[in-house]
């Protein structure tokens, strides 16, 4: 019997440098890359989502749809995927159905080609609008689980979301592990389910963060479970709050039952690009390298990080051990959200005020409207009493309907806003870029035409400072060293050492 | 049924620091982890071998039996576990018999349990002495298989010399992974024709580097085959050219067949005393953290940095391509040796060697003993035509016997010399240092007294580095600096550059 075929979506261009590198690639470091990648014969190569659309803009002065275009150009003959936030788009809330329609629309007319949709507290119904837009592209709708581990969430509750998604049109299902939590056993548990559910036929990707160390044993099992798709990041950009190595995920396969069709020759091009121009970006890097502290407190780096800079800007720096113990009892109150983006940094500032001003003594209003359903539906049941306070402190009512359906039409309105603005060039892609990001646009609009401002450090700089570094070192006085000093005219050989 | 229990082997003491900060920890940065080693259920505690003791007292003043006593009286529960280079013990010449013996006998005196007894081409002839010596002790003999992939090497050949070490009275059998080098399948076939052929209670340690970035996946495999024992090292001393992370494996087993009795509160306390301690070192960091070209290549990272400077000497840098292509052909005609040490550098610098002068114009004296049978017997065949060579250039014959039993008594010798150094204490353990490291052993005597003298920077110098970063590297005093010195009760005003 031949090998089983696992097909694999890059990263580096998308997740890898958002996870790595803090989103701040720019498109001209991506795209002598291309070729190879396009030729490697990946199964698709993910290259947009939210963070980078948010970068281009706030960052490097780059038009989102310009780089998409430019990958469309450059990899033809490719799978592009995205990753799309269900009804929120790439923003931060949720928009009317038409601007969705729009958005998919439009990004399948610049080239996408696989729209990976989730939301953060796996309600389908806020991922229900997307797929329909994205199956009337006739372009690949994924629907996607959001991995977390909580009282409430099991392995049959997962088969049974999957399904949902199947119902709803999806044409594969996204195993999505943000946090590195997924664990070999209940990958293995939920794929078997999933594909002995509802047919050995289901395509099932998965997506696994490094964090923890261990989900290339993830990956593993997933495969032996039936995963038919798996996501990794070229060596050079993988590892740490990051993703697997491609590389090292082809050659495990050796001799199995499994294998990919990369072409190793391609990997290595697409390796010494990256590790040629990740040093430029030296000052975005992450630190982490391995962390399994989440399984035990549940909450990823990032969201520690925004809680211990929310915490010190109030002179609350020591309280952080009283909020790590805070977060589990307001995810529980707030039905057990996954934490991801948005939920996550609801939650965590939800957990900082709990600290700082006494337990729901003062909500957010987006922890209010999480609450109040105003998110979609959790998974686990919204402590009744905690919603009562957001009733009572927000005079909203509580919601159990999709949430989109409360919004009124808002394209016309967005177009004749975006038109008012500077710079703006009449087209539907600016007017999607506004709705998503409407104070980051505008300035954007305005210095577009400058053209696009890279962030990166360049290899001139690089090398100077690695030049003042190894001077630096010696003259900073390791070990022993000899100086010329001159004193009162005359010059003296001294050695020195530290006392 | 209960999942069956993997014993863990912690490296951080040894092989971690050995892999990635160059061998250079002090004991002093290690003894505060004693206490939680010692109690957190590993099955051994790896913490001496051949870099250690050398770097100890080339590097560090450090006596390497005053290390060992100080870890065996801090973890008086553990089983203290080296890594011994057969009849080379922990040098790079072969010992005749009573040096072997005496050495063993030191060693499980001053407290070591498990000895891991390896030879780098595999012959069990070189390794018969240091584990019947072991035996006597009373203490636990490890035989060890040198992981390499070569044209001659098969699993069945594996499982083969496994059955040479049970015989030869090996406790249990390490598989040694130093190129992580072993892929999950090969893997699982080669411990499964162990278990399946000498019983499923042989006991079975694997020891995997983390270099390729597949080899958790290998540890996974290797227990799914039976294996009983993995080496891993606590996460902020793991990955790169360094080993799997502790927590990360743990973590992994979690609904499986297979647990570890590891004690996750108290690994959390050695990942942070190490996470404190590392930067301390920074100088010493090795920057690889995925490689998987030695799958291609067959060369180990430090081999390659090793021709490549031995190149560069010669004025001849740009001839690292010719050089990377000899290699396999040199290792061939050598009978395809594991590289790992002293043969990877023997290898090594004979394909420089072909290169520079001509193919086997020039041999070294280590490169004509290899294929003379001086370092034992190579599993495939030595190209007989390469041999003759090496015959008419040294005047040597070849040998077939055991390389050990051409040696005489050395031992009174290496008495008699030893007690004329300046500095020896006139313990055997000085002689044995003395007949392990000949000229650094006779310099670190003269300065024993002195005591340590650790090679890592301070918290203050960090902390200072730090403030001096941040201030600006324009500010870092490159270049010439004016000082104010006092001096005798006066103050000068001193210029320095460097000479």
């Amino acid at each position: 019997m031949s090998p089983r075929k696992i097909g694999v979506t890059e990263l580096a261009l998308r997740d890898a440098h958002q996870s790595l590198l803090a989103t701040r690639m720019a498109t001209e470091d991506m795209v002598d890359a291309c070729d190879d990648l396009d030729k490697a014969g990946y199964w698709s190569v993910e290259c947009w989502g939210g963070a980078t659309y948010d970068a281009c803009i706030r960052f490097l002065n780059e038009d989102p749809w310009v780089r998409l275009r430019t990958f469309r150009e450059l990899m033809p003959n490719s799978r592009l995927q995205m990753l799309l936030r269900g009804q929120n788009l790439l923003g931060y809330r949720h928009y009317e159905d038409m601007v969705v329609e729009k958005f998919v629309e439009k990004s399948a007319e610049n080239g996408m080609d696989v729209f990976r949709v989730f939301d953060a507290v796996n309600d389908p119904r806020n991922m229900a609008k997307a797929m329909q837009a994205v199956a009337k592209t006739g372009k690949h709708a994924q629907g996607t689980i959001c991995y977390t581990i909580s009282p409430v969430h099991t392995v049959e509750g997962y088969v049974k979301l999957a399904g949902q998604l199947l119902d709803m049109g999806a044409q594969s299902i996204a195993l999505k592990d943000m946090a590195a939590l997924l664990k070999p056993q209940p990958a293995y548990d939920i794929i078997r389910g999933i594909k002995e559910t509802y047919g050995e036929d289901t395509q099932i990707n998965v997506h696994c963060h490094s964090t923890t160390g261990v989900t290339l044993v993830t990956l593993q099992k997933a495969i032996e479970a039936g995963a038919d798709v798996v996501d990794t990041a070229i060596s050079s950009m993988s590892l740490g709050p990051g993703h697997n190595p491609t590389e090292s995920f082809v050659e495990m396969l050796d001799g199995t039952d499994f294998t990919t069709d990369l072409d190793m020759s391609r990997l290595i091009k697409i390796r010494d690009h990256f590790a040629k121009i990740r040093p430029k970006y030296e000052d975005f890097e992450s630190s982490v390298l391995v962390d399994t502290d989440i399984f035990a407190s549940q909450i990823p780096g990032g969201m520690l990080s925004n809680m211990e800079s929310q915490l010190r800007a109030q002179g609350a720096g020591d309280k952080i051990k009283e909020v790590m113990a805070e977060v589990p009892l307001v995810k529980a109150d707030a039905g057990h959200p996954p934490l991801v983006t948005p939920t996550s940094q609801i939650v965590g500032t939800q957990a900082v005020f709990n600290v700082l001003f006494g337990r729901y003594k003062k909500l957010t209003a987006e922890f209010a409207d999480l609450v109040l359903g105003y998110y979609g539906h959790t998974l686990g049941e919204v402590n009744p009493e905690v919603a009562k306070i957001a009733e009572e402190q927000t005079k909203k009512e509580p919601i159990t309907c999709r949430p989109a359906d409360l919004l009124k039409p808002e394209w016309d309105e967005l177009v004749r806003k975006t038109k008012e603005l500077e710079g703006n060039d009449g087209t539907d892609e600016d007017v999607l870029t506004y709705a998503q990001f409407p104070a980051v646009a505008t300035d954007f609009f305005k210095h577009r035409a400058e053209g696009p401002h890279s962030v990166a450090k360049s290899f001139a700089e690089l090398a100077a400072e690695k030049e003042a570094k190894a001077k630096g070192a010696t003259a900073a006085g390791i070990g022993t060293v000899t100086y010329n000093v001159s004193l009162g005219g005359r010059t003296h050989t001294v050695k020195v050492e530290r006392a």
